[in-house]
């Protein structure tokens, strides 16, 4: 059997999450099915970071095994042809055997996008979480500094989160605003169960105190949950990209970001 | 009654387009319903340009009559809450008692958004026109710039258009690329039904023909709609934005173009 990899992009609106479940609307269910019948034969795949119901991807990187004698141009355009509107292949090419989606991923991107206005938005509905009160990024980014480095991120981890060490090693956090968008982008390694909304719903009652810092700093280090912030809504978070090994070839994020005006 | 003015923004898609009919999903009768509620009484409600069914706007302005004692803030947010969540009303103030929504508008602005590449978006489903063939933008800019000032456009018409005289001032037209994305905008004091989509569909024909502007030239001069290209799909189509005297103190586009990364 070949190796391949894809990069799929979705709207996890409709979606159960990533993850196939029996009974359930998953992303995976679908995009095996899609490669299924391009291939003609069963298809499993696995990717580089399950997303909950309501997440979305812009370039959620997968990998599956097939011998069909297909192009690259065929697995996109025939698995695009069978995939629901609000899933999509934007990229697909065989890679080398030792590829595997999830153990060899380097660096793990998500982008969290906040509306902070008092009104709802018809067109960003499902695709930002809305705030109304008055954040303010510049101490939200402060406060998220506290949490980059190797850490015990036991205050932002879900209980039913399955992972065997808390330990991450945050990379990269940095929040920014334009206009009344925020965009808060995480990368590390890899991620708790809920650890980005449980972050962004921290950074979010954080903002406006006047120690925002110390108090991030006390949450991080007492690595209890329930001092914490509650899980930001699944429909602002984004799997933005997956770095692998250079080798391996897989590209990063094909275009700039749809659908967000940042 | 004192007259208000609002600005309405809504994901078409669901919808059977602005103007009220009897058994379809429009817009109008969804935002009657919600100012209803808000007044206490039946509000009708006239906007600066109908869309047709699958069509968004960013800012749909609209007036209606009404003595209800309500803040701005009640009108806003009271009908927010009682819209489908793909409508949204952004902006609202009591206006002079001679502004009129579509008599007093002295130029409407639509944007339509092209996907230019081989593979289709998840994220921009419904959101853009997905063109796979490359288009030629600075082509497309120079034969569109044919169509600037006053002309009759019955070339560019819907068999349905009901309006009086064919002849329309086409004030400014824009075809812009970045990256995968095009955007064609489009200003004037008024359109003909379907004109900027008829237009749109059009610039994709020429595209690429070594001469695309002796050809636009010949289309609008034949007068012959069977000469233009197609209608392009709603699904591209923006009401931008329409401006007033600034007397009447109704704001331009609020924010920046949410949903579009252009």
């Amino acid at each position: 059997m070949r190796r391949l990899a894809a990069i799929v992009e979705y709207d996890g609106s409709g979606f159960s999450g990533w993850q196939h479940q029996e009974h359930a609307n998953s992303i995976q269910r679908e995009v095996e099915a899609a490669l299924s019948f391009v291939a003609g034969h069963p298809v499993q795949a696995v990717c580089a970071g399950r997303t909950d119901a309501g997440v979305h991807a812009l370039a959620q990187v997968i990998h599956f095994d097939s011998d069909a004698p297909r192009t690259t141009r065929s697995w996109v355009l025939g698995a695009n042809t069978r995939l629901p509107a609000t899933i999509s292949i934007n990229w697909a090419a065989p890679v080398a055997d030792d590829f595997h989606a999830r153990h060899r991923v380097h660096r793990r991107t998500y982008r969290y996008y906040l509306l902070n206005r008092s009104e709802r938005s018809a067109l960003l509905q499902g695709r930002v979480a809305w705030v109304h009160r008055e954040l303010d990024a510049a101490g939200m980014q402060a406060a998220a500094q506290e949490l980059v480095g190797e850490h015990d991120f036991s205050a932002f981890r879900s209980v039913e989160c399955q992972s065997k060490t808390p330990v991450r090693r945050l990379e990269r956090i940095q929040v920014s605003r334009e206009s009344d968008r925020l965009c808060v982008e995480v990368c590390a390694t890899g991620f708790l169960h809920h650890m980005v909304r449980n972050i962004v719903g921290t950074l979010i009652e954080l903002s406006g105190s006047p120690d925002a810092q110390g108090r991030m700093r006390a949450i991080l280090a007492s690595r209890d949950r329930a001092r914490a912030g509650p899980t930001a809504p699944a429909c602002g978070l984004y799997f933005w990209q997956a770095e692998y090994p250079a080798r391996y070839g897989i590209p990063l994020t094909l275009a700039p970001a749809p659908c967000l005006g940042l």
